[in-house]
């Protein structure tokens, strides 16, 4: 193994992002290297390239970035378990400390003193990157690599949607990013009824339609409200998949919702929004969901039950680039004009 | 019996209420009349007497108001299945179609078609009053007759509590009126480590210390942030109980919530409200109940079981009027200077 | 309408049934008349016919019996709600009680004074049977008579089933009756990964492998633990559906549920049987629920989602016969060698 | 610190015990030194010192058993996490694998893996004894030690308790050794309306009336089944926690069990029973739940809260000894003559 790596890095605060040489990381006792195979863009990535509030506050440069990614065990530090070189892995990006009360009790997604891989530490937009041995999903069977390193997106939409009981319910997801996608086929393998989806993209509502949507809704064209009282001969949805962050779209998407059902909330307003709460939730005898992250790791067993159980997410992966052309898929990001945008750490292996 | 009976009616719109003699109304099929032994005056008969926008919007004079009460049932009408003359009851004010999906699946009190006896139909301030069979419930032990006069209420704050798991929990009980205070106890029967009230009335606050509360906090006076973090040490409480309705205290108590909480939201602000939806709810994992009426009859029962193993209610009624000076109990629910304000249609029963 | 009508009745104590003319019954206040278009014939209706033990003691001749039906409201007693003359109907053949402390809390299921039409007053094999309302399922959309005929055990196969998380589970079903194989598509549609049957019959076994099982095994000829083991990698099944009531079935089907599985029980053991709890639930951490008829009304919406949503029953009906032949309907269900079997009472339908 | 410690081993096959002195073990990687300050007998060390089938089954000697105990923390090994030296601290005795699907599911109490200590390491029936710092639990406000020597049972009795819905609730507990003791007031706490004890022993019963039992029936003396009905007037209970292990109690329990109730077996039958699985389970729709030690950390947090909020286990306790006395702590099991026994390791702290 030689001795540096390329990696993408945000090297001083300041938009964009660097290809750099970095040295191979070294694992530290519990930890892991990963040779990375497939990675991901995912939006947070796209606020750290644009060095956006959120990413000035948080990110603290030099960082390699990234942090949705699939690959091979090639070193073990001390004291891992479970896992041997030469697994597949995929990566639960969130590393949680194992000792606050939450990790305690099987919640570890709402870790006191989570830290996310590609935010806090070094990620995935490199060939190497090492992680605690905890956060490793090792894959026993065929999986394909780009579906593996989207787990964390999948996850996401997997533990949004079965927070909800959606067997034979009608189910409304507002905003069909790479997670309001995945969170089709997973409703629809779950029981669901009936989905309908809303989104301002005409490239991403053809996707929804692709994945298996029942009724597509293009919220700049027609009344989500008016749309979903017809669909539903006015009964309203069951469920709500909420991944938009839009103060409208939640605010017409509980208009929506039927008395006692129920919605799961992962969109992030980016700031406080005016609500109706009395109608929205408190008349309606509505229970409500604040969904983060993904439950570690009962929210990976069922994601992987379903695509065992032939869930099929490839319609999501829209593009595919190679490490050195990272620039050009934030860009397809900001405009919306894509689904999930693949990275080859090794552009060979395209 | 008499043919005609005393009651106060909103006799045309505008502000105020009439005593008047009415003919005593007849049982129709499936309904029973009932003999008013005590009722008390709720916070919606105080919209309803002072004729606000919503009274105008909902009441059609003239009528009796009035809900909450209980008495002894003296006459069946045709097809009344399990109750008889004779009986003591306490009666459900949500009367219910029984035939539309919520109705069909224990859901009745989210019911498409309900009807609020006492706001839809003829009320309980007055001598008699016929209800459907179905909306009785029948006490088979003692019971203080002023206590089954506030069962609704009390099933309120059942319903709304115990829609949290209570066990070993520290409970934030925002808003303590009457259905506020009858939430102490229950949380403390049902397991709840610690309760903290918050209010603006001194008087109220001094009413929840004497039903138990561990903490009250008058945030006219001091910060319920503050107060709350050093009370449990920055934890936080992992129960929201909010009864007030106050976007102020909605969104206070949403801060104060420990990550993976449980808010149960009762109170009806008065118009759409801001919240920061993102640290709220989303980041925190938080559940969150819209709470309406009482369960029919899974409340009931919950409540009486409370009752039977000990509860005591009575420190909430702090005033008892007979039917001719229910003026005054409008006055003092105005002030808030009062807990339960209880009525005797027959003043000599005072 | 002509007064009198055919009917299959057991006239009198003992083995059979007859073929009688009986007066068409009239709705009391509550009841709706309904004109019979499908029956269908249940394990039950063998045991009345056969005369056994528990028929014995549980029926009073004479008696109309059947009671899987579906059929046209053509005259309604006084006090009827949600339903018109003209309807398209099946019936929940619980008929309850309504004020028992069950029917007060969503749960008539298990209605302490239930009775049962077809077995404690007259059922459906015949041109016309009376309902309670409340009873009564109304079709709004197109729906094949037959398989509106069966939703009696549909609805057994729906609660049992969704009385577990099924979404990603490996589920076994042990017995494959009609209300097994119901089950299997159900699974399938909330989400299981794998659906394992096991039965003695090869006719029932293949049709389980039309109705979509992954694995069936004929425990005649193979060991269920063996079989399952291999089948799941030493895993276990998740979910355990008992629908046959056998002994060994059920001690089998608890050594190959996995730790922190479900196991929901319908099938009605005929005596005691000898279970190693310790092993079977205990050190397990199992979670066992008992299953009795369907939840009035869930499970009916339940399972009519499901059937809008494409969930196929048809191939569980295998015969179809008009109420003359009905003998020979009990003699195919004696032998296991049919899924349902099909009752027409006016044979001119078939 | 001395090199040597006294410690109470197995030290080759066969019944008692001796009191040896063994060399102070040294915590490993991920391992801390606790020096124990008061240890308790479980009835697993009493089968241990008889050395019955299991014990010979499960036991290697030489072995120092007990693994009811807290202590204080003395020296930490590399990678320990969360605690520090001078906490005084309870244990949780499963000892997990921390990969399997259990554990990453926040089930470890039924681990693939599971190792106890004091059955497959050595335990605390000695001055020091190494544990996993995982499996710690630091107090951080005063406990009374006997207390915190005795949380493993507690937590047993939690554990089962708490799996029932127990607000108003009328339960019902099969066997009063110190687990089913302590289920009294975790139930009362939890909002148990009124709880029921049933053993053969007087001693015990009259312990359970000390910890606030409403009824206590000897079954050697009374009928379960009648006493339960004439005390529920025929309701039957709506919880069963049973602790006995008793073909008998588990079928004279589940005859008591109301319908719809929820049944929770801790208790270890020695061999297969018999059962009427039809009426204790099946037409009743009740709910049964397998309990396996205690949940990590869950169990423990609701059993902290619960004593915090004043729960009171110190009635449970009835003997003390020295380490040099167990086989007087261990006869006194044997008679049930006893609630929990405590051992001090060092008599002079007595």
């Amino acid at each position: 193994m030689s001795k540096t790596m390329k990696a993408i890095a945000k090297t001083s605060p300041g938009q964009g992002a660097e290809l750099i040489q970095a040295p191979i990381p070294r694992p530290q006792a519990g930890e892991v290297l990963v040779k990375v195979k497939v990675s991901a863009i995912c939006g947070t990535d796209v606020h750290i390239y644009q060095w956006d509030q959120w990413a000035q506050s948080r990110v603290k440069p030099p960082l390699i970035f990234g942090h949705e990614f699939c690959g091979d065990v090639v070193e073990l530090g001390s004291g891992v378990k479970g896992v041997s070189v030469g697994d597949f892995v995929s990566v639960e990006t969130h590393f949680t400390c194992g000792v606050c009360r939450f990790c305690r009790t099987g919640r570890g997604h709402i870790c006191e003193r989570v830290e996310i891989v590609g935010v806090d530490r070094n990620g995935c937009f490199a060939e190497y990157v090492t992680v605690p041995y905890e956060n490793l999903w090792v894959w026993n069977h065929d999986i394909d690599p780009e579906i593996a390193a989207i787990q964390d997106p999948y996850g996401n939409a997997v533990h949004t949607a079965l927070a909800c009981d959606l067997v034979g319910a009608d189910v409304l997801i507002t905003g069909v990013g790479p997670i309001g996608l995945a969170a089709i086929p997973i409703s629809k393998k779950a029981g669901a009824q009936r989905v309908i989806c809303t989104d301002i993209s005409p490239y991403r509502l053809q996707l929804a339609e692709k994945l298996g949507a029942d009724l597509v809704i293009n919220v700049r064209e027609e009344s989500m409200i008016e749309a979903i009282s017809n669909f539903t001969d006015g009964k309203g949805v069951d469920v709500v998949l909420e991944m938009s962050g839009s103060e409208t779209a939640i605010n017409d998407a509980f208009t929506c919702l039927a008395k006692g059902g129920t919605a799961s909330l992962l969109g992030i307003p980016s700031e406080p929004i005016t609500l109706d709460l009395a109608d929205a939730i408190v008349f309606k005898g509505a229970t409500v969901h604040g969904i983060n992250g993904r439950k570690m790791f009962e929210t990976w067993y069922q994601g992987q039950a379903l695509l065992q159980g032939g869930l099929d997410l490839t319609p999501i992966i829209t593009h595919r680039l190679p490490l050195e052309r990272i620039d050009e898929g934030m860009e397809l990001m900001k405009t919306g004009q894509c689904g999930k945008v693949i990275i080859y750490p090794n552009g060979s292996d395209l």
